[in-house]
């Protein structure tokens, strides 16, 4: 075998499912979203929202702030600066899989 | 919210799996390889490795070949046509979410 390969084993699996990418993602380039800003772009049912960024919030990737605007509860997310770096690496490593990919 | 992403909802959930993405990858580069060379290559189980082959195989986008060499079963796998378009295509919208995830 020639075995030309780039390992898909060291993506950070919390992030590399698609929702959480979808999350995090979109956190890079928003500095805050709330949480039916994320449920509008991602285009998810609440619970796969809370669930998935529940998780990425106690891999402290990201944080949320909740609180009361004219007493309706709003919760908001940003990235973390361990959330920005992680993301950083994990698209770093997907560029290498997908050259790799493309023989490139 | 400045609404800026890039959805990650249509990436193809049965290319993106690690160790999928990992068999698609190895496949697009090597014509073909053998049951043991994608799992040292993977560094995966017996077992991790059947299952996820069987569900490319069963979706159309690699075939296997059985045969014997020197009486000991072998089992070789390759990318079929509709696998290597459908890597093509997750690859390329792959490429489009770390785009948006940089603010590129």
């Amino acid at each position: 075998m020639e075995a030309k390969v780039s390992s898909t084993s060291q993506l950070d699996r919390l992030i590399h499912q698609r929702v959480r990418l979808g999350i995090m993602s979109a956190l890079a380039v928003n500095d805050t979203l709330s949480f039916s800003d994320l449920k509008a772009l991602l285009g998810i049912t609440d619970g796969n929202l809370s669930v998935h960024a529940r998780k990425l919030e106690e891999a402290g990737y990201i944080e949320c702030h909740k609180y009361f605007e004219e007493r309706v509860p709003k919760t908001e997310y940003r990235l973390t600066e361990l959330g920005r770096r992680a993301l950083g690496s994990y698209l770093d490593r997907m560029e290498t899989v997908i050259r790799a990919a493309r023989g490139a």
